[in-house]
């Protein structure tokens, strides 16, 4: 993975997504060269990177006009910008744009999540992945309650972590935000 | 327990203990009315506020004039300035001044808790209780290994806590630092 | 808090909640000696328990019969079955039968959390607190909407307990479960 | 990654590492196509068949032969076991007999953690990196003081997993017990 420090970061933009966060879910989505992917609330970038390195293509939404600035910077400075399609507005319009999907990311709803999940299972190719990170204690309910409603078993995986600061004193232990990760694949 | 907010704060003094860590030291000091308190690193106070409140007297020691400062403001804040006696200085030097005890507090050690626990211990009144909060990495096994040099059975809990922080899109969920609490009795 | 292993324990009853939690979970009630308390959902009694010492009495209710005989046996064994009241039955029926409440305590619902809470709500004096623990993702959210709709500003708390187990090749870290613990006062 | 599930495994060997936890190894390790890999302490095998899978070449250490044999059945159930050299006894005298290293990933060291790392840290090659996963309180603070040792910049990061489980009444979440990464590159 991207270290955290090696993202150009925006205020008001939120993420990167912390580096051992990407890195589970990068392996919950099991990318394929070949796959296409839609980072439904990219912020700051930091998701669709790492998918642009190993996915065919990625179809990076927000509607933070700021968000789509560093994530194109984010992109720009890792040499990826080829791989990416940036697409400023609400997900469930800009959604009807995009090609299928082997991947569905989802970092950021605005209150759509449910919604944004059943449009883009319906882009979602057989086998796809649909992958949501959630910050807040109502969407990791809602994110299981609508896969379930789709026939889609959830894998549900909260992830605490903590980093050591090495200090004089010692090595003291830094909480990032818990997070929690969903996803589930269309049989 | 004292909420949070409620503890004047300095820049540069570390603290309060967060109030569900507060409670769970409470706990596990199984303080009496008439117990006698040594706490070794008080810093912002918050912990020898609450023992103060439950406790007969509290001994608060800091080698930072700050720390002792702040500490004072929040027992006068409380009303309990009248149970605490504050000693600046270098903590195995100031313990030759105090009493025996029931509990021994050790919230911060300065790269001595090794000595400090084992000057602690021989203050301490059979039945007493020894109490450290770690937040490196380093200390929580210097604590348990000391504790066991003094054949004592230590008790390790290490605590993450998340707050929510209720927003217009829901309750997100904020991480406090883990902390290790480690806690032994004297029998 | 009474550690643990000191409460009788039945195949199929869950609980008692553990011990770092009731901690919490008292600090949480702002108990005091006139108290009356009704713990819905009380399993094993550990919560009754810890509210009958400190309480003037508690009205333990669960509908599962074994439920409420592991819990008089854990009141019995710390000799307080005298300040507690054992109702078997369906929470929303039984609650009818309650006089009014300093603390309503919710430890299970069955699926219907949010009616026991509006209905607990009813029955909560001026300066009440309601709180609840949650194990699943579901009723997290729902807690913290129920206290909205009543006006109630929620304190959530998402606790991650781990305790070291002392063995030859040092401390090992076994995790607990995490507990959601939701409270609110009523104002 | 592989799901636990698909690892065989034996009584009394401990692992396999869990998925999650295997793939922040992985991302930590920053493993190429080319790259030679040691497993020291290889347990069930859950971290050799990830490596193999991506390594040219791992090197599997394990004092206990039951550890070895479960490891060799998850190689070959993955058909990966012309990647792998399976290495029974002690690792400080095993190591002797293996190549220069690209990645050392310590997992288990009965006690010898310090003197695995100082001797594995001599068959790295530049560039190389050392892991090592830590359940224990003890051996992650020695981790991190050997790596220093070594004047390599150690990154540490405690991982607190909870899964989901589906049940009738919502996603109950169960805890992982927490573990800690050690990581660091010789330059």
């Amino acid at each position: 993975m991207i270290p955290d420090r090696e993202f150009i970061k925006t205020p008001e933009v939120p993420g990167p997504t912390k580096e051992e966060v990407r890195c589970i879910v990068m392996c919950k989505s099991k990318i394929l060269k070949g796959d296409v992917v839609a980072d439904i609330g990219c912020g700051t970038g930091g998701i669709t990177v790492e998918f642009a390195r190993k996915a065919k293509e990625v179809y990076s939404i927000d509607r933070n006009p700021d968000a789509l600035e560093v994530t194109e910077k984010n992109l720009k400075k890792h040499g990826l910008l080829i791989k990416a399609n940036l697409l400023e507005g609400d997900a469930l319009e800009v959604m009807d744009e995009i090609p299928d999907l082997n991947v569905l990311m989802v970092g950021g709803s605005n209150g759509e999540l449910s919604s944004i999940i059943k449009k883009g299972y319906k882009k979602l190719k057989d086998g796809g992945r649909i992958i949501v990170t959630s910050i807040l204690l109502e969407t990791r309910a809602e994110a299981v309650k609508t896969l379930q409603s789709l026939d889609m078993i959830p894998d549900v995986v909260e992830v605490s972590i903590s980093k050591g600061k090495i200090t004089k004193r010692g090595t003291m232990m830094i909480a990032n935000n818990p997070i929690t990760i969903i996803s589930a694949t269309k049989v």
